[in-house]
């Protein structure tokens, strides 16, 4: 099996996952005759990197001595070489006896290296095969990093002509059921979901992760407000807790300088690497002005307001050509989902972008 | 077989047609033994209506002869008496000597009654087999034909934030290529199209439907401008012709006016009988605002404008539960189509809808 090829697969696989905290990796355990002897990918922080559920998949179906000597594992990413929430990748590649390592991008982190730790242990190491498909795979991710800042997961859950409330103020519900639970779902896996004052002020949100059956899931993310108007003393979000148990006030009306203190923010004793983005339009529009976003999940609900909040306010823009552009994002179950009766768009910023298909 | 399981399959079948000036339709030849013998499904205006075609595919394979005397033919809507510019569907159904016809709804308008010529004529009939489903499938249509005005398909072509133009009234273009495209084809089976006369005054546009290479197609719609400003002496929309030499104008601003008025226009021999509302923000508020939207093509464009103008503005509603609702139209191509960078959600006024699942 072509190197090329096998990576082509690897990139499927990691689109299978879903972006946030931690970069899409998708990973192959190919034997010498070229059969794929197992595959995986990243499902999201706090869950098997790529290449230990490749293992783990292989291993469920092998006894643990069998000889690995003459496979060749393929990654997207660079083996990870630090413990962390999950073992080091390099270690439990050591510790299967591969024989070698082929991956695409190296790791762009403080956690890079791996490869220099295989190739220490005996192990031959091929780096960047597909290296700019790979790498596009997570430029938002990456570009984060460098930032020093979380990724930035924002939801659009407007009306047809994007209203996100009516003229009276309404917005409860503008999306369908479906379009609520998906929201819970990715509110559940986030560090922290971010609103205004305003948003706090008007709609009084909780802010939970809750199941479709209304309880709370088990992991909930840290409550941020941002912005300088005083959150109200009473409000659901709070939940009558003083600021740090649970909630935040972020006292800035700059997305980059709120994004840096939330970095430095721990929340269940891991520091905030995702931040879920939910409103209202001035949070919106000053994260997107800025550049600051890295996915968008937007929800067309089929209605039509004609009047009331638009979802995005003023970012700068004057004329056509200075529009901040997207492209479709085919991770997690793909650019287009039919909610109930709402269609929802998984985009990404446009830039170095990568599909399966590319 | 069942009548409504066969009944469930021609209305499987209807909804590959397109929405238009005729109403869907789907039929399916099934024999005694219950084996379908040949389907069809109506394409849209000037082409076969369904039981013709469903002939048309079984004839094709069989010689003209062969007897049919206990087959059963089933069909959305009951088949047309009236020769239009196809021919009466009785008079093939009664040519081909089917012993049976099995059909859902009853056709409302004029053209009814093709029941009780077959039955003259010593078939069996059958009516109202989910007669629920089959009226459903075409309540918009039918709506139009009771308001003795045009089928009216409505484009929207916008930004992720629901803007047709930036904030220094570039617009050219917000949409990709295969949304454009997309476009034509719908121009080129629309009897007219519609706009504004400020869209004419600051875009210009030639309302013509071409091909991808840019080429006229063979059927040119009837080029409509609405409302009372005068159109210029020199616009692409003109072409320099008198007005009625391929473009008239409305003058008024109610929709409803326009589009009785429209009803009594013909355009290369026959009445407009379906109208393509392109914009701009006036027109097409007044048309959500009246319920004259039958079918709605929204094309989400990836990009933020966040200043500009909406799509849709003031359409008398204050508060959430006075949003005229849609539903995704299964019909054509499905609800959504991404097209390039775009997504294009079909979408019909939620009422007595029908899907291909109910």
């Amino acid at each position: 099996m072509l190197h090329e090829s096998a990576m082509t697969q690897a990139l499927e696989l990691a689109f299978s996952g879903v972006r946030g905290a931690n970069p899409l990796v998708g990973a192959l355990l190919v034997s010498a005759q070229g059969e794929v002897l197992a595959q995986g990918h990243h499902r999201g922080a706090g869950t098997f990197h790529a290449e230990r559920a490749a293992l783990a998949n292989f291993f469920a179906h092998h006894p643990a001595g069998v000889d690995l000597s003459s496979a060749t594992l393929y990654s997207t990413l660079e083996p990870c070489r630090h413990q962390g929430r999950q073992p080091a990748c390099t270690q439990l590649i050591i510790e299967a006896g591969i024989g070698r390592v082929v991956h695409g991008a190296s790791d762009p982190t403080s956690n890079g290296g791996g490869a220099a730790v295989l190739q220490r242990a005996g192990i031959e190491v091929l780096s960047s095969v597909l290296r700019e498909e790979c790498e596009a795979l997570n430029h938002r991710w990456t570009a984060a990093q460098e930032q020093h800042r979380p990724f930035v997961t924002v939801h659009l859950a407007q009306t047809l002509d994007a209203r996100i409330a009516a003229a009276d103020g309404t917005s409860q519900w503008i999306t369908s059921q479906a379009s609520r639970e998906h929201t819970h779902r990715v509110r559940s896996r986030a560090d922290a979901i971010l609103v205004g004052t305003n948003t706090v002020a008007v709609d009084d949100p909780r802010l939970t992760a809750r199941t479709p059956a209304g309880d709370l899931t088990q992991r909930q993310p840290l409550r941020v407000v941002m912005g300088l108007t005083p959150v109200p003393k009473r409000c659901k979000l709070t939940q009558a807790l003083p600021e740090g148990e649970g909630w935040v006030q972020l006292r800035t009306r700059d997305p980059l300088e709120a994004l840096q203190e939330l970095a430095q923010t721990t929340h269940g004793g891991y520091p905030v690497k995702h931040v879920l983005v939910e409103g209202g339009q001035s949070v919106l529009s000053a994260f997107f002005a800025a550049g600051l976003v890295d996915e968008v999940f937007a929800y067309h609900a089929p209605l039509l307001l004609g009047a009331g909040t638009a979802s995005i306010g003023d970012i700068g823009v004057t004329t056509l050509r200075e529009a901040p552009r997207f492209a479709l994002d085919p991770a997690e179950s793909g650019p287009v989902q039919i909610m109930d009766s709402d269609v929802c768009v998984h985009l990404q910023p446009k830039g170095d972008t990568c599909s399966p298909e590319s």
